[in-house]
């Protein structure tokens, strides 16, 4: 089912009608990811993403202890919207373990808890396709394949040895020149790839692309090439990895089960 | 010999009459490094420093084919600057390779150059050198040892496949916390150390601490190991290295031979 509108979507959400991955769901309206963790690592998480704005681009922060409003960034939504309700799917995390994936996180999101929004990658998918290069994780439904590198973040505070999350979409090599120059527009949804080809591997620390994480892998066609995007799950992984300087249960959306925001894909602003 | 003013710094440079090294150059006023490239790759770099802001924090850019004027960034000089003569050296490439360096580029600057400055870490060491954590570099007068790693930045249009260049001061373990919590604060002069430790060598792909590039490598004391900070030479080895994208001559400060500019260290504004 696509739903059309945002608020339509993120009411679906709320009510548990919607509940799969959100690649071509609101065409032209952007979509983004939920990392929530304790206010004690809400200033070093915002100096994370301000040093590394590929993998993280920061786009909202909630006022702590509220999903409904947020300190920054309100303009992306022009209805009422709930982080803790509105997202399809979320991952719970504790000591830096995922101990339960549900659809509804309000009863764990404390007066403690800080939201943040962080730009997607389907953010582009619809202008790559109205180019005749739709991404085969939109025309065949299925969660974009995802991996976890060895490519570090530059750290900041609590913040330290984290890794680049990338998600993949095959291409035809003759194309790269056309899905870079696309995509190097949407600025706040992680741009231009960060790198493509089989040799690409090597420099990400992939060790193959059966790797996924959070995602199946996908057969390439004759001809193609993996190309890697930033990944806006890369601020759950880099939270869950520090569990023990981020004090508190820590939140953030199954990824691939996006929100979709009140914006139009070419207009996200960064924070 | 340690001059106060910025502006007698530069007026210094212009006369050929300091040619050395910057470390510790008019106390308390940050530095900035220099790219020249020809217009058509402008527009990339500007993205790749927007893409990469730890390692290439953009201060300025002048009006192409005139290193006296600003399009953006002219609030850090308070004077008359030109970017072609107020730097103590210059580094020339032709076809990617290093041809010459030399003290003034006013001639090589042709009207289809357009300059950019970037912050240095050398901002941020009078603030450590306050703390009672001085930079062997600065108290000893030599140049901050520098390596080519292999950490890849994300590639902007014409710069693909170019690596993190990093500067190295030596501190003991125990003081890293402070080392890290004073230079965090200076975000435009690379902030705070992208790696530090023995194994930082291998997550970065430095084969050796001999291994320097535009410096000499210095003995590490009992107890001290090396803490790595993004360094704003890596511009030009990103240009020179795309030289076959980048037509035409490709400028930049020899590497540790800063511009001073006009405002203090805590005080300097992204662009």
């Amino acid at each position: 089912m696509t739903i059309q509108r945002p608020e339509d979507f993120r009411s679906s959400c709320r009510a548990g009608k919607f509940n799969t991955q959100t690649s071509g769901q609101c065409p032209g309206f952007a979509q983004a990811n939920l990392l929530v963790i304790p206010i004690n690592a809400a200033q070093d998480f915002i100096e994370l993403c301000e040093r590394n704005p590929v993998p993280c681009p920061l786009l909202a922060i909630t006022k702590p202890g509220d999903p409904t409003v947020f300190t920054k960034g309100s303009s992306i939504f022009k209805t009422t919207t709930d982080l803790s309700t509105d997202f399809p799917k979320y991952n719970v995390y504790d000591n830096g373990k995922l101990i339960s994936t549900q659809s509804d996180i309000s009863k764990e999101w404390s007066k403690d808890h800080v939201g943040f929004l962080v730009g997607c990658s389907f953010s582009f998918e619809f202008a790559l396709s109205k180019a005749g290069l739709t991404p085969r994780n939109m025309s065949q439904g299925f969660t974009v394949p995802m991996y976890h590198t060895k490519k570090y973040l530059d750290p900041a505070g609590v913040f330290t040895n984290s890794t680049y999350v990338v998600s993949m979409r095959p291409y035809k090599q003759k194309d790269i020149p056309k899905v870079r120059e696309i995509t190097k527009k949407f600025k706040p949804t992680h741009g231009e790839p960060i790198d493509w080809g089989f040799d690409a591997l090597e420099r990400l620390g992939i060790n193959s692309l059966e790797d996924t994480i959070f995602s199946e892998p996908i057969e390439l066609e004759e001809g193609e090439v993996p190309v890697f995007w930033g990944c806006g799950v890369t601020p759950q992984l880099a939270a869950a990895e520090v569990s023990d300087k981020v004090n508190g249960t820590i939140m953030a959306h199954a990824p691939g089960h996006m929100i979709v925001i009140d914006v139009k894909d070419e207009e996200v602003p960064f924070l």
